[in-house]
């Protein structure tokens, strides 16, 4: 999805297509100084290497971008390819290294194209959960004498958010991953002062969760069970075909529905893979529950929905109102982003309505402050 | 559903059954101070004469309530089943005749059973649409005269809401009829200060478009096309199978989707009569939409709810707040009830979660002008 | 779906693809000599005038037809443009010259190709039912001195029948129109001694149907109900939009239901146009049926389909095997090509597995005769 | 389901219901001399010792049998609850012991009741497969050997299968657990000159999936996935939420599709336990299939059914058929009643028309063999 984001802010910047699909291209938010999408400038660690003009055209194929777009934005193609190396994760002799080579990657970026902020935006495959709480995770001081003695044991994804904080980056984690979750690089977001967020982009399935869960809540009628199939191709699909992967998936997804609903539905989400769905997802959801004098009635949906679209706009709005926190001396987690994530930091509030209400209040409040 | 809501309030009465489904029994309307529901009393006018302890067994042969209850209320069944009348409509020599009728029924009830406030609320079979604009209906003075040379020509549900105000009681429409919604029964309300609500309960389908049409909204998603098709049987089924009549539901159904996403949607709803589904209702819905860089995408649902279920805790509801504003000295439309309608009265908000802490609010405040 | 066929044809003898969705394709015709989907020759009358490569590209835009294919195969389009004409019954002065004309056409094609026989399809839109007989459609005398005195009143699909069997070329009718269903044509087809078959190209929500209801039927489980909604986009979905058209396609729809499991059935078809869906087709059916001891259940499906992909090939494999017939020498109706259609020719056997049964045994039988 | 089987029997007796769901009773079996319904007499080994018109009560509270019904054949129940017995299986001394107990019973109900043939019908909870081939099941000899030193491993399906067969019992499975799936069995049954069926009686998805899978064949479509997600609740849903139960399960479920439609379909099938579903199932279907010109299209069904209403009337139909089976002296496993099966013996052919068919010219011949 991060070919599809540099794509379509490419678009953007041309007049080639319209925003939609970006939340902080509504008008609520316009009146709130976010740079423009047109503005934004890409680059990255990929681990294949494909070529990225190459990877634009296989979202032709998949149908997921329309035929042509490639071409026209080329040029701008070609800079973002200028700005992607592959990850030094693989090569270096130790996390250490490793995290300092990214983040002096990350200072080297905002140097040549002269940036007031770079966000760290985690793009990549689902993670298996850590198992337990290791004791070099639990503060900052245990984690850089770890990292001294090549023990820090850091999943990528941490690893990550450690170089973006080192070099004074916010990191935004759309995966179910670690990422930032660990006391020891709470207390470096605080030390740097720059703010994160997180995690799992809330894109399709959880969304619609996210607006039926409290509809039976308001109307009093209680769920007993809520049933998710998720059917999905491509990577993703693969990666989540992993039991472990797909168990930080699963747990992420599922988070919302018990906090919503409360623990007695009975409540489970499967996610299986289909090859040939490439980059588009079905998800079932199949819901019994309970209404007057004991009533029992059910609500299906079938969502069939391109990730990466879903996702790619997203990501823009991320960058957007992460940067505009960290122009305004925001840090730590932002919970106020808890609209675009699954699994959101720092709130139990998963409803999709209140959930905008107060990200527009934010949104606003960051603009007066920065200026 | 009058008779699941009066069997429901009698078996809550008797600790039977939990307030499932009830919106006024949420901890949000704790502090509310409305009427028991065991202490509302029923009663109504009916075009069968078949008896309530009868009807009550045939919704355990339709499956809406479960077997034995009917037995253990009786008594409770018993006392309402007094309180039935056939409707003067039919009898009365015109439709001056009628509504002083209707009105002394109401007053008797009222005195009869010692009651503060008596609501009525109409669940009468959906009648066709008024076909234009009639003069006699657009002054309090031009219908007095007209009902005394008998051209009043009021639809029923409009007889009965003149015939309400008459006897200064509330009146809550849960169908598409005309209702109050005629300039001269607004100045009647007025003149005896009495409040009104409607039009048109939101049961099912158009309860899930009021979720799910915000959060296409909210995520900048572009919906092409709604398509919603309901299949319906037993005599509400048989009734929207008149195409006259069926326009009313859908003119009310459809108003939603286009004060809330524009008149660019392709939105249509269909009514279709299967007979076998007695009491139970089928929505199929099917969306389009468009995300970012013009990716086409689909969600569908299908709804199978039990209609008289849905509808008769939504009754009781009504019946408490719109009382509790009578007591309160509100008069005229209240539109802070537009949680509960397909096309309510008085606002173009159909988002559910605005409606609802509208709704919060607004009951909070009624009961402190009442206290 | 002319172009995809034609396209498809071109595709074909360049070996680019396979014949997948072509019936006459499968080993069980591998012994049947039918004419080589390569040696098929195209051409036709068309109401537009835009050229048939920019057809072509509009069904790439449309993703039924992967991008790059027309350009691969553009000496076959442009040799497929030069047998395309305005069809003469929009200039012609009356009827009886339209029929010559047409005829004159296709006289003129086989001469100058070389053909062997000329099959014609119908594949153009809907027309609306004949309202009634009309007396000069009985008898092939009438039907002449109607056409002498310009009163035959023949709608378009039986005016091109006409010119076929005059021509003496088989006629198949892929839609629901009256076509050659007139005795007099009848009376015609025999006099030329030449094939015909119809009517309406089965492909999507009557294939599905064509399976399940013997499903229920053969385990004994009575249907109750089976509503179906189509939703349609597109030309055909605008054409559909007219009531009386849309009545043509219905009752093609109904009559397999009725025929299969009986009349007790509440069966409904619905048809509803949503213009984005363009060449795509979304059928949702609802189906309550009763199993052992009065028990009831309930099937949908949804199927999500591609009209011109599924038709086309249906239309080259009717091509291939009415000119088999034709050269074998066959004449009237060809109640064993059932298989293909919704409301099939001289046959009541609506099971597809049947109906496959018996396409194969008379395929092979045909093929032994011409030899 | 036994008690559905049981009490439908007695329902069918008295008249009070028609035996919808009963395929032997369909007119193509008129003339084949099968035991009345009526004729048919129940006994059986139960786990837990709930008596079985308490069992009838639980169907009516889970909607599965009308109220009322099981009092108006409340002495049908009581006679066949005198031949209800617990298992030896979990008091016998050993297996040997076991399956003598076993086939003592077998002989004692048919002696008592005066019986022609007793057919024994495992309808209990699936088992895991068998992990390997052991030594002892490959011939009889071995078998019986390994019973009497107490060695024998066989499965509680495959003792009942021994136990019939050494009663001179036809023996039918009608779950996926290993039954008479044993070389030593099939001796045994020819020894004792008996007849057997099974495996995994088809009553839902797998049925819908045995007339579409040929559908899409037949039409030279190219199925690409077919993902099958099945929610049920009961003691079943609880059973098959044991991974190796459910993979007994599963096996049998995925052979139909494999074997109609070839290995290139990436084909999964997921079970899910929802409790409060009770004896309901519902089955989610999304195939995705490739038609002319790589077009990519999609089908879905969703089944609702009652898995005992479904179950119970092939239990009686098998009983019916494998009793004239065994009077005409067949023995072995029969191929022919792969009708009813997800799994069945000896034959690859799934397609529900040609197995149909195979059927009702089977029934006629073992009809005219007997007489």
């Amino acid at each position: 999805m991060g070919t599809t984001a540099t794509l379509g802010a490419a678009a953007m910047r041309a007049g080639l297509v319209a925003p939609t699909g970006c939340v902080t291209a509504r008008p609520d938010f316009a009146s709130v100084p976010l740079t423009e999408f047109g503005d934004l400038v890409f680059g990255g660690h990929e681990l294949v290497d494909t070529p990225l003009l190459k990877r634009a055209e296989q979202l032709v194929d998949a149908r997921v971008v329309p035929p042509g777009l490639p071409a026209l934005v080329e040029r701008d193609l070609r800079a973002a390819e200028e700005e992607i190396r592959p990850s030094p994760l693989a090569t270096a002799p130790d996390q250490r290294t490793a995290v300092e080579q990214v983040a002096a990657h990350l200072a080297g970026f905002r140097h040549r194209n002269g940036l007031d902020t770079v966000v760290v935006v985690n793009v990549s495959s689902t993670e298996a959960p850590l198992p337990y709480e290791l004791p070099q995770h639990t503060t900052l001081d245990a984690l850089r004498h770890a990292l001294g003695t090549d023990t820090a044991e850091l999943p990528p994804s941490s690893l990550y958010a450690m170089a973006a904080f080192t070099a004074g980056c916010p990191y935004v984690d759309f995966t179910p991953s670690t990422g930032a979750r660990l006391p020891a690089l709470a207390e470096l977001a605080e030390e740097r002062r720059v703010p994160y967020a997180g995690h799992d982009g809330k894109t399709g399935e959880t969304l619609v969760k996210s607006v039926l869960a409290p509809m039976f809540a308001r109307r009093a009628l209680r769920p007993l069970s809520w049933s998710g199939t998720n059917l999905l191709g491509g990577g993703d699909g693969a990666t989540l075909a992993e039991p472990d992967r797909a168990d930080s998936k699963i747990r992420s997804k599922r988070r919302m529905l018990a906090e919503t609903l409360g623990e007695d539905v009975h409540d489970a989400v499967h996610i299986h893979h289909v090859p040939d769905l490439g980059d588009w997802k079905t998800a079932w959801d199949h819901v019994t529950f309970e209404g007057f004098l004991g009533a029992r009635m059910t609500l299906q949906f079938t969502w069939q929905g391109c990730d990466s679209a879903l996702a790619a706009p997203l990501v823009l709005d991320l960058a957007r109102l992460t940067a505009a926190a960290h122009r305004a001396g925001l840090h730590g987690p932002l919970a106020e982003l808890a609209f675009f994530f699954k699994d959101p930091l720092g709130t139990r509030e998963h409803g999709l309505e209140r959930q905008y209400d107060t990200l527009v209040t934010w949104a606003h409040s960051v603009s007066s402050a920065a200026s």
